[in-house]
């Protein structure tokens, strides 16, 4: 007898969730039931029409309490926003309607102490429903929290957790250049910061779960977010730089204990980075020094962490879980 | 009110079974009940006192049986052997006792195919007892298997998985620097290898998990020891090595697809070993290549890796596990 396919809703139809769908397409034991999105430009379409290849059945559609309802799946892969405060309500529609959830939402990685009112009651409905959250992706969800952590456990202490993530922004696509400030003033970069406009989402989160992880009392965590200049004229297919404009972003996040740096993650995202690569020192017993030459590239990375997270969603137990309370997932090929 | 402490049984009292016992004592939030080890001067001793500290009120006892029927312990720590037929035995009668185990067995890492039956025992006498079983260390159980595996879950595809490590035995413990030959003629060496005396236990077990993970289909496995000679005189605390003597041991795991080779487990382990490292390459979407700067230290690392997978064993489903069905163990620190 052959094995039942598993069953995936795609909620997010953005680069990523476009990403995840022409994956979850190559996966013999995985099918896509569903297909929800807002914009209007693609809702009532078939989802393989929007991807440029014959129709597969399957409608957008932007009415999800609908869908849950008539559709039967094991989970829902979520690509359709960042913040808790934006996607806590689809997370909940999503849980209402009984589906698994593998959600890119950076602020689901970890309830930071901002967040904790609003993941316990994501955890509660999940519980109730008797179904499972995972926020995870690249970073948050890999480089900067998992990997490190996954490294300490062969330390018999760890006294400090140090990682650095350095992207050439020059050979993502548009929205990420954008989102990075490229092309911009350094003038208006900074009043974009002064607005909480600017600046990667999840390093908190990171940081925090690095901390409750290995038992870090943190007595103060600083995050900063500057410009990185360009020094040179820079040149990508969607931008031209002049010296002096702002090349992309620098975002460091800290975590102090009686005045000494502990934790730090340090992410550089800019147009014409030299020797991009991940790197991870953890000062412990016994010491270690890893680094990812290139670094982990990211959206072919986040499409496949979050397809590859399905089966450990699915096979877990109930509620709001992180990716250190699952199995590290593997590439999933059947 | 305080939560009790999770309580250790030490099965086996040899280097790697003392370098654990030293690291649970510096855990507030485990303690060690029970100590078993079967060599006639350690027998009736207190655990303490063979550590050279202050008495522990822990007596070591060969007879286990009688161990397991009298002390209520969560989990088993057992470093006495790498053959499954050598400790299939006292994995048996642990799991009678009805305690879970992480054992350092190489063997245990993984049924292959040789094992499978004495494994699918081990695995129904676990799940009778409503125990849990795990095969783990630093090689077999991270380096080699679970971190690449690990690596593997930002890809969407893999197609590839090539591992190096490379020690330097110059730096470790006598009963490391014998095992791998180091003062042999060549000769000697070869003739132990062809007894199968010689060559690291669990390099088979690495390469079948990785392979059943990533469900690469192998029509051919093929290991090869060779030994490293000495290319210069070398000296280390225990050894004189002179220009011809056995300096090591190379040890190579290798799978081929349709005469493609898609796995190579390349282990060397010599004294005088220069750039000690390990090493990770990932053909697949996206490539991927990993380096840990002077590698993970041996001893150290495999009582961590050990005391650190305790608390995922106890909470975990009964049966034999591996490594990759558990949350990637982090440093235990309470």
């Amino acid at each position: 007898m052959e094995k039942r396919k598993i069953r995936v809703i795609q909620y997010g139809l953005g680069p990523i969730g476009l990403g995840t769908t022409k994956l979850l397409l190559t996966k013999p034991d995985m099918e896509i039931v569903g297909a929800v999105e807002i914009a209007k430009e693609m809702v009532g379409k078939d989802l393989g029409e929007i991807l440029g290849m014959k129709a597969l059945g399957v409608h957008v559609t932007d009415n999800a309490e609908r869908l849950f309802a008539k559709v039967q799946a094991d989970v829902v892969v979520h690509t359709a926003g960042s913040r808790l405060k934006r996607v806590a309500g689809q997370i909940e529609e999503i849980l209402r309607g009984g589906k698994n959830i593998v959600s890119s939402a950076e602020e689901l990685l970890f309830a930071t102490p901002e967040n904790v009112e609003a993941a316990a009651k994501i955890d509660k409905l999940a519980r109730e429903k008797g179904v499972t959250v995972l926020g995870t992706g690249v970073n948050p969800g890999f480089v900067m929290d998992a990997l490190p952590l996954a490294l300490t456990g062969v330390c018999q202490e760890v006294r400090e957790v140090h990682v650095e993530r350095v992207v050439d922004a020059g050979t993502r696509r548009y929205p990420l250049q954008r989102k990075i400030g490229a092309g911009m003033t350094p003038e208006l970069f900074r009043e974009k910061v002064a607005e909480k406009a600017m600046g990667h989402v999840g390093l908190r989160e990171s940081l925090y779960l690095i901390a409750d992880r290995l038992h870090f009392i943190l007595d103060d965590v600083r995050e900063t977010v500057e410009p990185v200049i360009a020094e040179k004229p820079l040149k990508t297919d969607y931008f031209e730089l002049k010296p002096g404009d702002v090349a992309g972003i620098r975002n460091i996040g800290e975590g102090f204990r009686k005045g000494k740096k502990i934790v730090t993650l340090d992410l550089r995202m800019y147009i014409g980075a030299e020797n991009p690569h991940d790197s991870i020192r953890i000062v412990g017993t016994p010491d270690l020094r890893l680094r990812i030459e290139g670094g982990v590239a990211g959206d072919q990375a986040t499409a496949a962490i979050l397809v590859n997270s399905i089966p450990s969603v699915i096979a877990a137990a109930p509620g709001l879980v992180t990716v250190k309370d699952l199995p590290a997932p593997w590439c999933h090929q059947a």
